[in-house]
């Protein structure tokens, strides 16, 4: 029963050349843009006197049209997006339809189209940034002391609060929307007017396209200006590092969410269960995105290997640099929004925290630094605090529990003040340094991030 | 004879563990940066009376002699350069070089001297390029008349400049200077005092560092500031993109240099020859740096997989940041300087250049706009001058040698002024739209070029 | 009339998650997969008892009913494609559709199908692997003595000839069908019956399934077998592979056909022209083919990355390990067929060939080697050859149109049997060293390919 | 400060183009590969008469003292390992040297010693692999009763054993060992003779050169024989494969010896500790490891795009082929070696499995199996087993605490054999089916792993 195709499975040689060389379906994501730089075209042809202002107002018209009715009317059977307005415009406007590509070709029209399509996705992106820090600020002003673990190498280092800790993730994101601002200036220039690859004898006039299409200026080379795809790496390496970022945050929610943590239930909304085991909560939501790291990745390689040793001008295999460019942005924005909804959503078990904070010994170290602020000699300090450290765990108790007698055994010059230093409240409290745990420190970065969230754009880095 | 290793070629499993995780030789790379960081530390400590004015002073004597000493008197048989530099201090200085870690930790010193060293390779990519971009700028004005085919598809589509041509890549260069630019402005905040992972109860004074080290501001966040490598991934992404902008130049070269296009003869400087064929000239940097763009879209692949999942925190992955950063660095500027190389002693072959473009019948489309320029629709138009290619094809002549008669034989609205169309000399001529190859459209092109270089930094893209 | 999207473009968070999470479209791919192998297990459940003999009939039925209907009536509102069935199941059989699901889960289920899918695309693989290898060899035999330029650093280094070149791809694709074979070894055992990580108390019987399936064994250790994604990698692999070589192959197309080189015209079939250009043809399939070499490369890192750092059990994340499978698979078909099409229907001009090795000095180092053979010193022998060659460049003559006189001038010890080694005819003519283009080596090296290609299956590779 | 670079940095051009392209410190890896593949040749050299015996035998002893010296005698400030060999050998022989390259060219041998390096390396990373493999299996027989939890999602679903779950680890390796023999069977066939890219006039003897280097076989086309380089992608992927299953067992080890697990106590000689908190152990070595998963897949992408459109006939981009071979077959074996010393000197807290094992719930599964193979349709026996979870939830009490009283209370039906199913001793113990952790099932694993790691080679998968 093992062989599932019978005899013919094999499709006709045309349609396989179709098939491989079609883009239209993948196109259909930027069709507005396609008809709104048409239309940007058309009226420039018009008042620059190469097609008639009749024919000018005629193909706009048409073009609005288009626009309204939607891509449901555009034919799927041809080859790409440009040949499938181009068809319906003939249908509606007639022969005139073929003005249109005066001093135009398939190749600015693809850069203009997917320039004007990568800006209107950044904006987008933009905006959901800002959304996930805010949601950071507030769960980070809520839990400022609430302590937990502090990590290094997966292994508990010294006690912070949860705060403190979701606030990092909000400055790796503020990153994130800085580059993205930055890309939407470094790709808003207009290419329509480079024509195949050298412009045109026709006296267009690109900067009133460009203008009227919100670019910052025409390309200053028609060459350069059908050639670059580099923007659109740009914006997968950006996808790429985002992603690595969220895929960082997931796995934290993977590990808290365990029962071996215990430091937070996602909600259902985010997880899948078992019909058996009611209390079971699969982090779904936060490995898809784990995972999905690795499309946006193998994305960008994608496109860098097809760009590598192409020669300038069109060339074919840069049709294939649209795919990676829809799918990385649509992933992102899925995982920031998730990530939104598992962190608005979650049920943070901050006594299991504070629990986990207790017999970690990460109090130790301050200890160590009081003994070294008070002239022990820093060799001698940390000898002392490890024999401490090793008493304690010889007789079963944390250092919280320790009492003066249990210090003085190891450490001749301790005193009262340095038993305060064991418990993790007081070792956080006093971690006042400009960007610490501590709570001084901390209402000025709730401050600094407010401020930063609320100003326009990601112009500010800290 | 195949067996090439005897018995016991084990390695002790304490070089094993030692060799795996040792980093110091590649951190000799930054030995500078170490200790400038050190110096700051150094002085701020005794600046906020944490240690001594004198012993500040003692260890900001010591740091300076090993910075005139140089990497040789530092230790190798150590894990990384950190305890490099502390032993060495301490044979300088005595016990008091331990005091330099007060306050401080491996994990923001680590990132502190990578941050100082990108900044500093920064600058001098930045450089390179202007380089790079003044000689494109000199070379495309020396060749801006001199005619050569456009490609699309690697094959000829219409006449251009060899001038025209070289600038497309001077703008390629410009955004990477934008991306470098935006980089050092990204990057340049201080993780130093971050400690580590939640800064310090000693009150030391991060602004104090910062600025004495040319930062912008300290890192808001310590978890951030000890967690994030993500400037690295975008230095790893910008060289990645450099390289393959020089890979498609290098491409170029590849084709030009050989027989069939014979555009152009590579000095022997940047070639290899071959002891029987004195004229046989391989273009071996051009292979190389089209090569190594894989390189570094794979050190890319390698850190932001070895990013993907990592909760934050310091973890002993990162440790392999540094190698593909060096490297990536390094391999791009080396590609700027021999595409530099490249470029300046290279011979063109401006009259095969001039012949290629003759009979390859580009410059019909100049004709058919000229046509539809007239009002003579565009499909009659282009059905017109594809009969008189063919014609001309069928009777063995270029465009250029068809005479009026024959150009009456396919087209009846033909006139003398069609005829001059066809030479590839007057379709240049007349491409005078922005950013085309027309020579007022190149003046134009150069001038802005020329200004955009004169300028301070990166900050015009068109 | 930038903005494109007005108020409410968000999604409901729930149609969010299903989306995020939902792969039932991907997973059709392979439904009858799906079907098969829930046939093995219900009949197997049958056979033990662990259900009844009716029982496990109506299952059977219910589901060959399924296979039979297609995919269509499948629902593609649920989550994946084992819900897809097991619904439809329902529809046709009632509550017993929920025995089906006794000892085994969708973690086994979802490698089963897996498994069973890439066997039967690879066997599809190899057959199109042998086509394209019988093309070449009928090429290869046909322009066994149509003299061209063998390149090195794309510079002409020695004359070869179009059949010679053409069988280096055969063996290529030889070691592609070795890998491809291989796989379908490593990868053909069974997961059925692991269950979700850890077997059953059910007395099932797993060497059956493994049997009736067409699997060699039952993979020995049940959370390997829920764990294990290698063997999709090692397909990812395959098609990274088999891709690189046809980029190769295609780029040689792109140069070959351009008219720089003039070696072959594409056929209209894999080609796209101009509508005032008839006799343009751009590249298009091998264009595409060289492009997508990129993407399958880009599959292989998505799955590594997401591999990279994962426990072992089901985890969420691999769940995108089909869709890069999917794509890689069919993309390298299409292009091993497009490849065949490409060669098949080319149109080669071994004239241009031919011409191309006149006058490239390529036989000068045969004359060096004829020197040394005679026992002259090697270093003089290259001195010699280089001042003849010399002498005929600046005399603007080919090596081939020299004269004895000529030759004297710089030799003075060569002879009448030298002047005829110059002709490429007979620089070929003489390389009949094994697997070298000489007549005779090319006789046995055709007799080898073919016997290769006709043998069953892939095992030879010299 | 900050300036580090003072005036005159840059170095020469010659140095740089030098530089850039010298591959002999690498190369200095295969020195012994580079002298035995001129052994054989030389030898072949002079049994056809090619050159005079005494000539041939010359060459030999020449190479063999090269041999004995070492590499240390080589000369370094060359371009490539076959120079330095060269250059040696007529310090030693004389001007006879320049016969060593008589029919052959720098493009055969580079591959050639490529091939046999490869070869060896192969055989040493076997060899690693089975004793890695013993110490799993010497492990899990340890422990196949040590209960600890099953994971899926990183939750825990099911109780299985240590043993059980390390011997997943073992089929994994068993793969990585197939593919690795596999690849030896598949590269090892000899480039020697095959000369520039056309083979040579010469009557050389290819299968003597092949026989006498341990190969296959000789090459049958000389084109192949100098432009393939898919043997070296496969090395690559080979290493990214395993540095995959490495790095997931890492992980493992990592979260196992976190404080949240306390599964296991890495050795102090695999992990680094603090001076302060002597129970601190990072594990580093499991750290590098699963980050150097990333170099490996780096590596496989930089040399996979390097290949990627390259024409055929050697081109110097392959250079670049060796580094990432060299180093991802180094940090392969070693990873191999310290996951062996990491699991070897582990300190297994099975009380701390067992004690997590309790309170899970996972036993559950179980209880509704059963009620399900007493004949209660699946969907009463799940609601059932789900209420009696919430039950034990709310009263406090784990399932292997529940009393008659408690079973009875939700499941009617339930009886006292019920109640020792919810024990997982009891869970495991019944899971018998091939593959699983049971004790019955387990002899059989055990037997067969053995079975599979004492038989020569790496054959047998199941």
């Amino acid at each position: 029963m093992r062989t599932l195709w019978g005899a013919g499975f094999e499709e006709d040689t045309n349609q396989l050349v179709a098939r491989f060389s079609q883009s239209v379906h993948s196109d259909l994501t930027f069709w507005q843009e396609d008809v709104i730089g048409s239309v940007a075209h058309a009226r420039m042809l018009g008042d620059t006197g190469i097609i008639s202002r009749e024919e000018s107002n005629l193909l706009i018209k048409g073009l609005e049209q288009i626009h309204e009715e939607g891509p449901d009317r555009l034919p799927k059977d041809v080859e790409d997006i440009h040949t499938a307005v181009e068809v319906r415009l003939r249908e509606i406007v007639g022969d005139v339809a073929g003005k249109l590509n005066t001093a135009r070709s398939r190749n600015d029209q693809i850069a203009t189209d997917t320039r004007l399509f990568l800006h209107n996705e950044l904006l987008r992106h933009l905006d959901l940034l800002k959304k996930l820090q805010r949601t950071l600020i507030s769960l980070a002003d809520k839990h400022k002391d609430d302590l937990m673990p502090g990590y290094t190498h997966t292994q508990r280092a010294q006690p912070v609060t949860l705060g403190f800790h979701l606030l990092a993730h909000f400055w790796a994101l503020q990153r994130h929307g800085y580059r993205a601002e930055r890309l939407t200036l470094l790709a808003n220039f207009s290419p329509l007017g480079a024509n195949v690859l050298a412009g045109t004898s026709f006296p267009i006039n690109r900067d009133q396209t460009s203008d009227e299409l919100g670019f910052t200026a025409p390309i200053p080379n028609a060459l350069d200006a059908t050639s670059d795809r580099s923007y659109i790496l740009d914006a997968l390496h950006l996808c790429a590092q985002t992603m690595i970022d969220l895929s960082r945050l997931s796995q934290e929610l993977v590990l808290w969410s365990s029962r071996e943590y215990g430091f937070v239930t996602l909600s259902e909304s985010v997880t899948t269960g078992s019909s058996v085991l009611p209390q079971k909560r699969n982090p779904d939501m936060a490995e898809l995105i784990r995972g999905r790291a690795g499309k946006a990745i193998g994305n960008y390689v994608a496109l860098a290997t097809a760009l590598k040793g192409l020669p300038l001008g069109y060339n074919r295999d840069t049709q294939d640099d649209k795919p990676p460019l829809f799918e990385s942005l649509k992933l992102t924005r899925d995982a920031i929004r998730l990530s939104h909804l598992m962190l608005e959503t979650a049920n943070w078990h901050t006594d299991r925290m504070r629990e986990a904070v207790r017999g970690d010994f990460s109090t130790a170290t301050d200890l160590a630094d009081a003994l070294a602020a008070r002239g022990v000699p820093f060799r001698e300090a940390f000898e002392q605090v490890a024999k401490f450290v090793r008493h304690c765990e010889e007789s079963g108790i944390s250092l919280e529990d320790a009492t003066m007698a249990d210090l003085h055994h190891c450490i001749p010059e301790a005193n009262e003040a340095d038993l305060v230093l064991l418990q993790p409240e007081e070792s956080v409290r006093r971690r006042n340094s400009f960007g610490a745990p501590g709570p001084e420190a901390m209402r000025i970065q709730l401050e600094r991030a407010t401020a930063v969230v609320e100003a326009e754009g990601f112009a500010e880095l800290a």
